[in-house]
């Protein structure tokens, strides 16, 4: 029983052009800007109207949607020269989705709301993957009321969960980032334990799946590892980004936070090697050079 | 399509006997023993020969299945006097699923085979839920031909899998619980930062099983964390001794493995704080302790 909304898509990249798609296939009526008009074209096709600009893509938009790459980036495209949230009506909702920190997300909010929109930081997780099947999770901070007036929007999308005031949603994903870099260290450790002592790693993956060991990284990640998968996915370079916002937000609020702080020095160390634009899962190869353990040449040092 | 065995169990605690309950629905012959005899009796009921010895309980069985409480346990039962290894008929299998160290596993394979038996060291993960179950995660180690002719009977209490030589099912399963030590500590630092930073840990918690930092710990023990059940389950203390052992073999192998040290010394901290009988989920309240936020009168230095 979708009720079609007029709803415009800033930011049709790798993620923003298949949650594009589904609110299309959803019923609603998109319209979509990209600085690549290239990247934005094929949603033609799926029946978006393309914009020149971000103010004429938002213009009688009742939910605007940002995909964009970085906080700054949301920030110019929003609150620049000719900045869509100008161009916004007073009482439509911006859906912020980008990965931005939680001191972004509360300023943006604070601007928005100055402008009489209203708000939500929302960003996700699940990956390209879960942005095309529409299984993504997606992490909402703002007011009540508005998270229920986006509902319909963000289910087309993927499980949002309200999380709470604006900047939760922004902290929830550094958490979330927190939990899946300190995991892949983690199983990292696990499945270099397990060579050296002579067993094989693919067969205990295989066991510690079955129990509580079981996370999604030792499934997917875990895998990459062992079949030396990485090309990516996530990029190492933003797996440190988030793990070094998570230490700021950590240090600011007075937390000490060591596993956080271990895992933030392990991947600087794996881009360091020449582990950058590698997916986050070849930390694995960072464990294993630490070790002196064989690592192929996916390293620019290895 | 069970093959009936003639099979002895001994151990019938928490694990032992569930474990030989599905033995007995399988359609085995199983006898028993527990050196607390009242802890066995309720098998009877299901159709086990109660035994008075260890020696007694293994007369005549094709395999012996042992989950008794430590290695050193093992060591005495098996070969102590009166011990049951000289009790067993040559070529009889010895599947000792007890949780004991990597050494500990070789130096009992050695003794078992110069009496001319078969050997498995086959560890479980899943505890008293996967036990009751029969869902168990089975790391076994030994010879190929002595895990087929153990799979049905293994398979009657969960999933097996065949990991390597003799010591590799004591291995993975040090493995598994390095895995999930350090995951417990990384669910416990996720939830720390979600609350400090002013958002709704249970919030938190829910949108990140949606996504890449789903594990069966963020979904089981993130709850305990979070609803204060710190009733065991895998109590600290065991876990500190688990971390403990896969540090020893780690050294013994050259390995520098961070996160397990880091881990491992948290669950000292844990066990010193006063927390050594809480289950390993209390893990959270050290990081509470350690960042000065409440953590009511669960530790008796709280």
């Amino acid at each position: 029983m979708t009720q079609p909304q007029r709803v415009a898509v800033l930011g049709t990249g790798i993620m923003g052009k298949p949650m594009a798609t589904n609110l299309i296939r959803a019923g609603h009526d998109v319209s979509v800007w990209n600085r690549d008009r290239a990247k934005a074209q094929p949603l033609a096709a799926e029946g978006a109207s393309l914009a020149d600009s971000p103010a004429q893509a938002v213009e009688g938009r009742a939910a605007v949607v940002v995909m964009l790459s970085s906080g700054p980036v949301c920030d110019e495209v929003l609150f620049g020269p000719g900045g869509a949230a100008h161009a916004m009506a007073p009482g439509a909702l911006l859906i912020v989705m980008a990965s931005i920190g939680r001191s972004e997300a509360t300023g943006l909010a604070k601007r928005s709301e100055a402008l009489g929109l209203r708000w939500l930081d929302a960003p996700v997780s699940g990956g390209e993957k879960g942005a095309r099947e529409a299984s993504l999770s997606i992490m909402a901070g703002g007011k009540a009321d508005d998270f229920t007036a986006a509902l319909e929007l963000l289910a087309a999308m993927g499980h949002p969960v309200h999380i709470g005031p604006a900047g939760s949603g922004a902290l929830a994903k550094l958490v979330n980032q927190l939990t899946v870099a300190s995991t892949i260290a983690a199983v990292s450790e696990a499945l270099v334990l397990a060579e050296a002592g002579g067993a094989d790693p693919a067969r205990v993956r295989e066991a510690l799946l079955g129990g509580f060991a079981y996370s999604r990284i030792l499934e997917q990640h875990g895998e990459r590892m062992l079949t030396r998968n990485f090309a990516p996915g996530g990029p190492a370079k933003h797996q440190l980004k988030d793990t070094r916002a998570a230490r700021e937000v950590a240090t600011e609020l007075g937390l000490d936070l060591p596993l956080l702080a271990l895992t933030d020095g392990l991947f600087a160390d794996l881009v360091e090697a020449g582990g950058a634009d590698l997916d986050h899962s070849a930390l694995y190869l960072e464990m294993r050079r630490r070790n002196r353990l064989p690592i192929g040449d996916h390293l620019d040092g290895g």
